[in-house]
């Protein structure tokens, strides 16, 4: 197990923590399989009632850490782009999730709160999307999530100029239950897992069973997976690589 | 035809009362089968072009009579959960249908909402789904309609914590077209029901069946019975439904 | 070419501006075809990186020239609905396309904003879709997208009821990305087109691909002009057409 998450049970509520402050929490592949693992355990495990996804520090996550992007764009890696482990798990997890948000998240951070239950943000959390950045496209199903959640053209904005909308904006849109200040937000989100393991589990499922059939979110998936392994290799994402190693700005108008 | 349902019709309009207001209009079979009946009615009659569905008293109704749930959970009734002729009657109903809303709308009676084409509500009307509170699961095609109207995190909400939200949220939230002083409700929804009698009903009818095929919602509708009649029999349903017999707290952790 | 459309291309952007504003930007059969072309040339040709769509005068577009109904309705013309080459082009279009509008956006001139990815309007602008006042339906997907974006209950009411929506009330409901007096809304929507053709196209088209599929809008449009082929012929229809010039109100209550 990676120190780089933690990972504790307290009165039927599993709480994972990314814990890489140092690096904003973004996500190694260590990350990725220990959260997957656990969400695993947490689904056959029948005194877990609900899982927690919280962070130290005072990002969320800033997602998937750039060197395994950069590694398979160079063709130094044959991995296909890692976290679809994670995004498969949470797509499928069949008990309550709930999620409490500090500071940025980004990419698959955000993406992954779509599969969430509840989710509570800070109201100056940072929440973006900016697969096109790097000339990627959205992962996680959120092709399909966040135009369902709020609308095509906000969906389109979000992730074709890439700029981030604030926990008080995601709250009004719908993306979050509740935005509070930051230092109130994990401690609420405990409460609200807290609660929920009180109530009735089986009924929970079946509700969250009957509200999103995981079949659906898988298909695109792949779908999304076939796009991404393509965008990876492509000369649009060689230049964004390139720039962002050489600190300049990318130009896409040449390739 | 039972007393606890009024049904009149003027110019082209069917007004269908829950009138059982001592009982906060909760929901018997007579009921059901009266209103089902009705809306038949008004779907085979030429003359009749809209109906609007009100409730006499403080209430619009508490939603299904719980002695039928509980006596399914006690295994001393056989049938099947009753109103599911009225939610598969009110799912495939093909002319404009618009409700008045005062008061609580709660379970069934929030989720008939969804299948109507204008809603209006009081400013301090309480709607809410609580169906995890007794162990059971969503119904009336509310498992993806209510996602589909506010998204799926406020939804899980609303069926996870049972709680409700007010008539001005439903608005806000696009459940409802228009909130109001609960005295001015029932006057605007049936003047709005009288304005979409003088439309041409061809067109409101093929707009409606562009707009909400059936077929999906009846499919969503038998799974969530299959989820539903399981779910009655549950240890936990028989827990809620002590607890509710005993006025005390349920405790859902030991079953 | 028709004079009443004007094409320009800049820096990688296309301008489609409609330019009948005696009319109030009335679609023609020329102006459907030629928009229809340059999209087609514009999906073609690689130097084209982003479409903008706007328009001369006060007005986004009245929507279909209803000479071209009325002689539907009458039988004087057996061509289908004109504005299907268009409405099927738009579906498919693969690039980024902005809209800005201002004034009125009425019938296909509201539903094509569905099919655009960002959308700028004016505070004041007037959309509306008042298929139903001509006794006829709603096209070009709209039937399923406006439902999507913005809730069934709000959607039902804008077809049902014809009534306009403004350019605010649309930005809040999220069929607009962002609302703006009406002198700032063609330079707003012109500098986002810039932005956009300076990002990976690859990776917007790709985006857009997964966020959109075509074919589930194809499909009802198909749906849908069967249903609008048989109301232009409806008795309902002629009794619209005949009030329309007649210049009285219609009385549907006969037909």
């Amino acid at each position: 197990m990676t120190e780089h998450l933690k990972i504790k049970v307290d009165a039927g509520v599993m709480e994972i923590t990314w814990n890489r402050p140092d690096k904003k929490n973004a996500l190694t592949n260590d990350m990725y399989r220990g959260a997957a693992e656990a969400l695993e355990k947490a689904s056959a495990d029948k005194s877990i009632r609900v899982v927690l996804l919280t962070s130290e520090g005072d990002s969320f996550t800033a997602g998937n850490d750039l060197s395994v992007f950069a590694a398979a764009n160079a063709g130094t890696s044959n991995e296909a782009p890692q976290g679809n482990r994670w995004i498969t798990t949470i797509s499928k997890f069949d008990k309550p999730l709930v999620a409490g948000v500090r500071g940025v998240a980004i990419g698959v951070g955000m993406t992954m709160l779509l599969h969430c239950d509840l989710v509570y943000v800070a109201n100056d959390a940072k929440l973006s999307v900016p697969f096109v950045n790097l000339a990627l496209v959205p992962e996680a199903a959120s092709s399909i999530l966040l135009p369902q959640r709020i609308g095509y053209a906000r969906a389109f904005a979000m992730f074709a100029l890439g700029e981030p909308i604030t926990g008080a904006q995601a709250q009004h849109d719908g993306i979050a239950n509740v935005c509070l200040p930051a230092d109130e937000v994990i401690p609420a989100a405990r409460e609200a897992a807290k609660k929920l393991a009180q109530r009735p589990l089986g009924a929970l499922m079946a509700t969250k069973a009957l509200m999103r059939p995981p079949q659906v979110m898988l298909d695109q998936i792949k779908t999304e997976s076939v796009y991404f392994a393509d965008r990876l290799r492509s000369a649009e994402a060689a230049e964004a690589f390139a720039a962002f190693r050489e600190k300049r700005k990318p130009d896409f108008s040449k390739v």
